[in-house]
């Protein structure tokens, strides 16, 4: 599942029938690429989210007929990009030799 | 989903039967990454919308058994790369000191 | 779908018995990557065309028990990357003040 | 099948229903990417692992309707990002003429 | 499919029980990202093949159940990264002055 954060809703007026009522999210990656993602959860802007993609995001939904392809499916307690608390962070810190080249966006 | 922005249609003359009456569009990620959309919902040319990819691509269609992996779900309202109305903008005001690396194209 | 170019045809003597009589081409994204697809058109090298992905390509084939992820839709009847033909680069002309980053491979 | 280090359990109390009795880690690959994986072998933190992506990952958990699209499917057993051990270190070794720009993060 | 080469094979004494008796081996692509394939084919070590993703991944092992998400397809009989033997190689002398910004890794 992908670690994205929700950056705010999605206001779509003319849209196909099959989303239904689900709830549109904008989402951005670590990287910065944005998304829609729909929301079972209920989460407020700013958090820090998993989603689930391809054909496990319409099991994610309470309607599986739902076509959607990215689904946030809980909130991360605590996730903080940027200080020691991200577990990127903490393994760098605990092997910081090893790290050739990786980059953290 | 995928936020992309329809810059043309395609003209296709040669084409396996499976697309049938499917309209085709060209599309444009943030990225500049060019693919090509089938359009249920009927965008003009400019418009940002946002598209679902794999299965669900399919089920969005009127005929779901349509060979897409990429169909446009819905236009988005307001949406605009560059200034400030646009989530990611708007997002980077609200925590500018966490943008590390976050690259938006 | 996938904008890509046909560069050659795959020789593969030793493969799996599942792909039966496909014919196979090797493609090119504009980016550069290869990869191989499935061609049920009858595609000339040098031209582009569009190809589907997932399991999308197997409903592409006339057999749909290919095991194949990629397999060309169409030919696109006017595509020429680097002048001013192609749909990015026409979109570029209409708002030029947007291109923020956008790179065209 | 990606491989990938695990690099942390994730927390995650708000979460949609249908993960059930999941074990989800936090996991990094070698470009630095974090995703997060369901576990059903119950892995230490910092082992290599290789884990399967889409439909395949719910087949790979016990309960095969969990939504899970990245699931660990088993513990490598030597691998070290960075020294000749690795595969790809002792491919370099095999062939260093015909290494054209081949980048390993 | 994708295009890679066989650089070693994947020892994995813990694993879960679904994989069964697939060989497991480590591919890397010309960009150098290494994965875990099946490989129903018997590559030797070296070689350049072709691997199919996704679900049809399952549809190419003999046991279609596996879960895997990669399978090699087939050997390709002349693939040389780095020389005028390759397909890129071959179609950058067709059409240099097409190549605009393509990168070949």
């Amino acid at each position: 599942m992908d670690i994205v954060r929700v950056v705010d809703e999605l206001v779509c007026t003319r849209r196909v029938p099959g989303l239904g009522q689900a709830s549109l999210r904008v989402v951005r990656s670590a990287q910065g690429a944005l998304s829609v993602a729909t929301d079972p959860v209920g989460v407020p802007v700013g958090r820090w989210v998993f989603a689930t993609t391809g054909s496990a995001a319409r099991l994610a939904m309470p309607d599986t007929t739902c076509m959607t392809d990215l689904t946030i499916c809980g909130i991360i307690d605590h996730w903080d990009e940027g200080d020691g608390a991200s577990p990127a962070a903490a393994d760098e810190h605990r092997a910081p030799g090893k790290a050739s080249g990786a980059s953290k966006g």
